[in-house]
């Protein structure tokens, strides 16, 4: 299919190219089919990927295993294009064999929900084609990021605001922080690397991120310099065992730099005390960063934010809008509480072709050299959005409310014959375990464990053939596998939950 | 403005919420005001992010001063949202004031036009929210993902294959490529780090982008261990001086690792000998990254593609599919040669949660743990859908049709009085300077250059101002501010560039 004004015509139109007299003054016929395409596509997205995807009574999932799905889809690249309406086609089927995050009943990941604000923002975003490099390329969209991380800034109690940047992931706006924290350190190292460096360690918890450690792969570090400070029960990380592994790191000779915590961590939700870990990182001068890509959206929330107390103090924070705030991926926001252009400072290149600095307006607005990347979305779009539309204390309803869903949730977890919590939630994370008739008598023995590890997998495989909701599981330190339920959307009521028991029963019971 | 069935009641409403009976049963009421909206805002975009962003007849920009725009934007977040009417209204203005990078008079980057088929693509992955870790999440998106890789394999000339990803943006996958090229040279880095390391030296030429020395920075190695190769006057990398850089670094006892060659230099738009430069890394057994994110267009075109001559020697590509090839924002592969899982090897964390070894399917299509993200967009689908709708002949001849009008505006600089060419082009960059009537007579000297220098940046200031195009500008090594034209979508016609020539005399003869 081609819409544009000069079709392939084989040889002789490419001969014709030296000296091509077609183009945009004819292009208004040929984006009639353009626009023509665009519009029924809309549409197939309306139906499917809206209103289908989001009814409770489709599926989540319509699970073909790689092979079935690779002879659905004729995913074949050829010389010559398809008619409109086989394009049409792989729309609706790309649709169709992809999973409904935005379903009330899917609850596999930190994301979930449909966003209308949000979903319009990155329409708008994709029409556009914006590159945030500048203001001049990327006026409404640089204003926009300023004021919505300003506003975060407030929420976090940095009064006297600090510096930021959307980033593509919560993975990358870690990474943002450790190589900021060493910038800080040493400055030089941008330039001449830190062979010359002593050994430098990073500390964060045993349940914080995976990021973290790739980031100190990534960054030169090596993994083995990221001291793992253990945590309690609750998930949470202990200040004393921090203050003893940077004494530890201290009598090695290596130097400590850098201290990740989190902000409800990805399994169990818990969240790392900042206060009392602010206080070391204070004493031993050490760069504080909060992950809180997850739990950020707590600082919303009058009832919750006291879960991240201390937020204040720390030197930076990495907050996912896309997580527990339903804003389209990716939505990631790291912010850094600086007022001294270190982000600038440590990312600058200063190429000339894009960062003139004789431009005609104020180049401080340009705010791509904060950036490792070069072309960057303008992700703030996607949640500025949001926010301007349903107004701070809707989103705090929302956080309440997915709160008091994942309370309600455990109740009924610790209520039912066959279902135990692993963990007292204290976020959105509801981990349990769902042990069969088969295993009920038992004694709690290795023997138990061992069975009951095999039994999420299977319900897990059930569910996704079934395509009736998702649930994520995961093995954790020495426990065997457990579900993790997540609730985020305000589209998902005290019946989806009741659902995702009864069918975990159903679909279990056997084993 | 709430679009879900629970609106904000106060403190009452949150003191319900223990025992939340509301929810999707009622979904389907709310639903409906969320889809009114959604579609409402689908027409919006329709009629001014597509019609009339992509109309010759309208403005490029409506340049407004930062100062300017926040007065006519209501930017601040507030306590309460906004109406439904003044939201589609900050659609609209975020619309007016944003560039339009589709229209046929954009020339300021290296990405340009309207693709209806990805903008197509775009909206599915924001509409279904897609995260790309794993088969079980993105199940269409990894095939095609696996697809397009091996598509453009194909077209490199890798016969037996190899692996890849797709990252965000050009600047992450040449990142990609130095750490792989430092995981191959010592697996143990990624654990200890590189303290213990030898000094380790790039190599890329002085042409190059500036993500190589973001890459330097942020890896650890630091930027003055990036030796710079010089260039010829065509912008391109000499080999005989890198061989000399080569055994400068290690008569310094510092080991070279890595080769960075340029396929279309950002400024010049030149070619790097990828074969000249494939024996040097071969002698010296080093990494050969071809950073193609602009030039990799020229595989698909039989007339160009001896531009990247080569190219099957070596061992990654960075080939940005949104700059050339038109892909919506941001459709970057990064292609590896090597097929024993070096990408998986070098950036694995392998956690718990997310990549479960006890799934009941194949978990090698499980693609998620080779990235350093986290959350990944499953940007292939963005490109897969135009190849497939358009067939390989069209987009060749859409790169060669490209191609033939940077030659014929080239043509035109030659003929007419007042500018001139700063290089013949090789590729679709057009360089050349405008020297208004007060200028012509002036004998080249210093004093002429510097006059001249000043010309671009108040034309671009006009035309920006006007709306009427926009093109880059940028001084380069010791050359005065030039402008730097981008021939890449087909809505382009001969009539824009004459346009373009007349309009910057019309904007610059006063000068």
């Amino acid at each position: 299919m081609n819409l544009y004004v000069i079709n392939f015509k084989g040889e002789t139109a490419v001969g014709e190219l030296i000296n091509p007299e077609k183009g945009s003054p004819g292009a208004a016929e040929d984006m009639e089919a353009a626009e023509s395409f665009i519009q029924q596509a809309m549409e197939i997205i309306l139906q499917e990927a809206v209103k289908k995807a989001t009814n409770v009574k489709e599926k989540v999932c319509e699970w073909r295993s790689p092979e079935q799905l690779k002879e659905l889809l004729d995913l074949e690249l050829k010389d010559t294009g398809e008619s409109e309406s086989k394009i049409l086609q792989c729309c609706r089927d790309a649709i169709r064999y992809s999973v409904k995050t935005g379903h009330p009943r899917f609850f596999n990941q930190l994301f979930a929900g449909m966003e209308p604000h949000s979903m319009v923002a990155s329409f708008i975003i994709e029409a556009i084609k914006t590159s945030q490099y500048t203001y001049e390329m990327a006026p409404v969209f640089t204003l926009i990021e300023d004021v919505l991380l300003k506003t975060m800034m407030k929420l976090i109690g940095w009064e006297e605001g600090g510096d930021g940047l959307f980033n593509p992931g919560g993975s990358m706006s870690n990474m943002y922080a450790v190589n900021l924290a060493r910038y800080r350190y040493c400055p030089d190292f941008k330039e001449i690397g830190i062979y010359a460096s002593p050994r430098l360690v990073m500390l964060t918890s045993q349940e914080c991120h995976y990021s973290i450690a790739k980031a100190a792969a990534l960054l030169g570090f090596g993994t083995k310099n990221v001291y793992v400070v253990p945590s309690d029960n609750r998930g949470k990380m202990i200040p004393s065992a921090l203050e003893e592994k940077i004494q530890l790191a201290k009598s090695e000779g290596a130097v400590p730099f850098f201290v990740n915590a989190t902000a409800g961590t990805t399994v169990l939700g818990a969240f790392d005390p900042i206060d009392e870990i602010a206080n070391i990182c204070e004493k031993h001068n050490l760069w504080l960063h909060v992950d809180a890509c997850w739990g950020g959206g707590a600082l919303v929330s009058k009832k919750h934010k006291h879960l991240l107390k201390g937020i204040q103090r720390v030197n930076s924070v990495a907050w996912n809008l896309h997580k527990m705030l339903m804003a389209t991926l990716q939505c990631s926001a790291f912010l850094v509480r600086d007022k001294s252009c270190l982000l600038q400072r440590c990312h600058c290149a200063g190429a000339s072709y894009l960062f003139q600095q004789d431009k005609f307006y104020d180049v401080s607005y340009d705010t791509g050299d904060k950036s490792v990347q070069c072309s960057r979305k303008p992700d703030a779009f996607k949640f500025w959005l949001v926010w301007k539309a349903v107004g701070t204390r809707e989103l705090e309803y929302r956080v309440d409310r997915a709160l008091a869903l994942a309370r309600y949730l455990a109740q009924e977890i610790k209520k039912r014959e066959g279902f135990r919590l692993v963990i007292e939630p204290e976020f959105a994370n509801v981990c349990f375990w769902y042990i069969p008739p088969s295993l009920r008598n038992l004694p709690e023995s290795p023997e138990l464990w061992k069975k009951l590890h095999t039994v999420a997998p299977v319900v897990k495989e059930r569910m996704m053939k079934k395509g009736s909701m998702m649930i994520g599981y995961q093995k954790h330190g020495d426990k065997p596998n457990f579900f993790r339920m997540v609730v985020i959307s305000p589209q998902v009521s005290k019946q989806d939950l009741d659902f995702v028991l009864d069918e975990i029963h159903r679909l279990g019971k056997d084993l």
